[in-house]
């Protein structure tokens, strides 16, 4: 019953990383026989870029996505500069390893500041002047919505209706979103903004579940079958609309997952995949 | 500067209810000149419904709301019918308080459901019902958005611009808004959606903070003054408008509030309340 395509599987590196370094989970989803790979900035330096590359090309996996840049929010020029300047490496490193997009995680309130209206403008001119660079060098930038709990700490952009702002304000080429299932399947107008976003930016399709109850904000994801989303509803839904990308697990777990066999991991999230995607 | 009239603040009763039963606490609120008070149900079953508006009336408080109805989706008819039966006694109770609004938490997904879409449709509807009850007898409702990480198990209206809908849907009669800011402080439409409720609709302000980071999603709620939102631009844009309610404070604090001496915390609602609402 309109069972996904298991070549979209992708895993994003942060489900298994208690337990593998990066070089284990490359060899894994090969082992595995999970086509796609979303690695973290810090697991990719720790391997080294140019062995990062080497090694996912050898294995023939994709890059669903690089994960991340964003954080544009600083409490002064000179560490807005400095994080415009780490993003323009991140914008290089997603080249050098052929991702599909830079996912961006935009930053919350910098500092003790309580301004987040403030803080959403500095995300649009942050993004601004990182999209000029990423457009010269053809590395599509992804807009993540984090879940509204995180608007202090980690995203003051909350819902897909702001990503498509941003886009129609700073334009649609080289720019888009990635859907998180967990940021946004709350949100009462999901998929009427997906639609808005149609199939050129919808850059990146990220899976997990949401838990009843949820023990923590961070860590206590679940996998897909385990909660409440209908994740194979929305999974139709951005397909209907072209979307031909990956479908990417993300799941952090600490309690759970991440305390699990990460064979087993990788396992359950190909049969849950087929079941419940 | 622009402090605001200490004679508006109430304490919700969840507050200090771990230390306190609710005759405590309204002797309290008398004993600290708070003017205010808004008391759970099962508090006031306690103690008893004619008690409490006898004691809260030869206190001479006033009442910002009864916590709470709602919880409107059920599995099947006869849940939701209960749930009808139980909203119009909570009804009839706000009306032996005198309460200026009986405050709903609509309630989530029913029993194993994932169709968010259809609870919305049963929150509507139930509201609705409950509308007709309520207006015959005058006693105004307050549709309480939750925050999204709520949405599963306790509301699954999450913003203003939902709750504003379905006043536009259901008719302002009788009907209007909680504004919560720990539940809607994130949202990038929240000046735009207060000014869209206006003063007709807005008929209860809720106030406590978010904190940095917050340790759990329930009970973790912080004094006005120790988080990130800017309470005092959000108090002075509903008093903009029109509003002339009150500021209820409302903080679920297990590790902190909840375990210090009760005349301390009200003591700090009082004093946090002119310094930072």
């Amino acid at each position: 019953m309109q069972a996904p395509d298991k070549n979209r599987l992708s895993i994003n590196t942060a489900t298994v990383r208690q337990q593998w370094n990066l070089k284990q989970i490359i060899d894994g989803c090969a082992r595995h026989d999970i086509r796609g790979i979303s690695p973290w900035r810090d697991q990719v330096q720790a391997l080294g870029l140019q062995q990062t590359a080497q090694r996912i090309r050898s294995n023939e996996l994709f890059v669903s996505g690089y994960c991340r840049g964003g954080m544009f929010p600083g409490v002064d020029a000179q560490a807005r500069r400095a994080a415009d300047e780490d993003n323009r490496r991140a914008v290089d490193e997603a080249l050098a390893l052929n991702a599909a997009c830079l996912v961006l995680v935009v930053g919350g309130l910098p500092g003790e500041s309580k301004d987040l209206a403030g803080a959403r403008s500095q995300v649009r001119d942050g993004l601004g002047r990182l999209l000029e660079y990423a457009r010269n060098v053809g590395m599509p930038l992804a807009i993540e919505p984090l879940h509204p709990m995180y608007a202090a700490d980690r995203a003051c952009v909350n819902t897909l209706e702001q990503a498509n702002d941003l886009c129609d304000e700073l334009g649609d080429d080289g720019l888009g979103i990635a859907v998180d299932l967990y940021h946004t399947w709350w949100d009462p107008k999901f998929y009427a903004q997906l639609e808005r976003a149609g199939r050129k930016r919808i850059l990146a399709f990220h899976l997990c579940d949401w838990l009843v109850p949820t023990r923590d904000l961070l860590n206590d994801r679940g996998m897909m079958g385990d909660g409440v989303i209908d994740i194979r509803a929305a999974r139709l839904a951005v397909e209907a609309l072209g979307f031909t990308g990956a479908h990417e697990v993300e799941i952090f777990s600490a309690h759970n997952w991440w305390q699990r066999d990460p064979d087993e991991v990788l396992e359950t999230c190909k049969a849950r995949h087929q079941s419940h995607c």
